[in-house]
């Protein structure tokens, strides 16, 4: 890792795996690195990663089990995923995807009963919450991020858009095959524009009706086909609080992998002017000024107001208007 | 439009269509648009849009139908999208996908033999000529290049990913529902990092193999997940040319419809040192001092080397760097 960029603490899998992507289509490679003692494997169960907590609950790590192990137990390695190579050992990390619950595997398994498989797989946590508190650190993240987004991917993959043929798993699991129509599926990720209105010194921040009580955030949408990235940030805008941006700039992206998304972050530049909400997409959205801002982000806002946490992009826009 | 952007004439829908999104989801609604007299609907035939050129050849539209005369025509109108609102007259602009060929569309037609449905439909030419041929305007490219991703991804989404049933077409085709399963799946754009990496004199271009003769342009690649946007530069410039990136950049963004990309323009900051090129990936690849890019950009390189054209973002990241 040589790029500069701000010290985030993101889901971005750049930090610790090399990513070995020339070689994934190497099926005797794989089958190597898979079957030696040294690979390890993380586990997802009902799309949650399996941890080790700490013992006081402030930190937590991954799992990292044997795949031979695995096996050996009877658990079915039947959705897998090749992340890369640990560069400190150059052996293979891979994910498996378990969507039935302890008790399911076990009716599979011959030779583990299903408390020690529950054991063997608890606790699982949402990913969501593990990055909201802050209890995993950056590389962990980043490669719970890859793996979720390549499981939910999958499990929306199963068959063949085109000729409706199940499909099957290539390339340690970052290519689907139709064998019967030939065509190749590659992971699905979604450009999501997330932007921070704002004029010199105040900013618009909004709520979903989703959102946890009190917290507010910037804008956000799917980009459309046909659209580059500032004429959704103006189409969105507009759509969602009815005012007109008059200048975009990129801040910077990161990997949100719910179900598979990229959240690509800009600063848009408005007038100060009334909003027009669009009360189907927001709850409520009000133009805050900076010192109301700098208190959401240090919890001291006087309605119990805030913003999300270093965990996520927005965060990162509110901080930068923030700071002037 | 009210943002500043680059005068660059792409493929970006945002000048011409009021795209009218938060009512693509009212069937009446759409019901009432295509039926007015003044609606009007660009084909489609094999992915190409039909278009009526100009008699001197330079330029040409997009022809523009009536729904009605169509469907009293007997044209089936299966695959119809809605792209907006033309904002000058209030009417409905819809794209008709019609990948049939027009001997099997008279099959199913009543009224109109094959020869004025060939008529009816022709010329139809390939989006990518007609973008870097620059005959269509900024608008018409814009129109078309959401017609086309679009269509691109009905066609892989014929059937549910999920559960394999067959899906059928919402929101005027913005949406494809499985009806058995629940499941709603929508448009589906793939983000690509184009990344022209330089240092302080010097830039790297290379070409693909299926690049047209003498063709260079900057490197380019599919953001993987768990990626953001810099990390994917950093990846994609190691794999393909064997060097580290010390700093990224974005510089702008532009649909790509082949089949359904983003492409998210970057420069990239590095070292000048000796390439390692991956030949699986690239023909050729090595860095290019300013005085060769320019005489690239004007046409004049002895060796009859050029960059992509206008309509390429590409062409805008290559300019940049000339300029110094």
């Amino acid at each position: 890792m040589t790029a500069t960029r701000e010290p985030k603490p993101d889901l971005s899998a750049m930090l610790s795996l090399d990513r070995d992507s020339p070689r994934r289509s190497d099926a005797d490679h794989l089958g190597r690195l898979i079957s030696d003692p040294g690979a390890r494997m993380i586990v997802l169960l009902g799309g949650k990663p399996v941890i080790r907590p700490s013992p006081d609950g402030q930190a937590a790590q991954l799992r990292r089990f044997s795949p031979n192990a695995l096996r050996d137990a009877g658990v079915p390695l039947t959705d897998v995923f090749f992340l890369g190579l640990d560069p400190s050992t150059g052996s293979g990390v891979f994910a498996l995807d378990m969507d039935a619950d302890p008790a399911d595997v076990a009716n599979t398994s011959t030779e583990r009963s299903a408390g020690a498989l529950e054991q063997f797989f608890s606790p699982a946590v949402d990913l969501r919450s593990l990055a909201m508190q802050g209890v995993l650190s950056g590389d962990e993240l980043a490669i719970s991020a890859t793996a979720v987004a390549l499981a939910n991917w999958t499990a929306g993959s199963r068959f063949c858009g085109r000729c409706g043929s199940a499909m099957v798993a290539r390339d340690g699991g970052w290519r689907r095959k139709c064998v019967p129509c030939g065509r190749d599926q590659f992971p699905r990720t979604d450009p999501v524009v997330i932007m921070l209105v704002c004029d010199a010194d105040r900013c618009v921040l909004g709520r979903q009706a989703h959102f946890p009580d009190g917290m507010m955030s910037a804008l956000a949408g799917f980009l459309e086909p046909g659209e580059d990235i500032e004429a959704a940030v103006v189409r969105e805008t507009a759509e969602e609080i009815g005012i007109a941006v008059e200048r975009v700039s990129y801040a910077g992206s990161q990997p949100w992998p719910f179900p598979h998304s990229l959240m690509i972050g800009c600063l848009a530049q408005a007038a100060f002017q009334p909003l027009h909400v669009d009360t189907n997409e927001l709850a409520d959205a009000r133009w805050f000024d900076r010192d109301e801002v700098r208190r959401m982000l240090d919890g001291s806002h006087p309605s119990g107001l805030w913003v999300p946490k270093p965990h996520a992009i927005a965060h990162w826009l509110v901080r930068r208007f923030a700071a002037g």
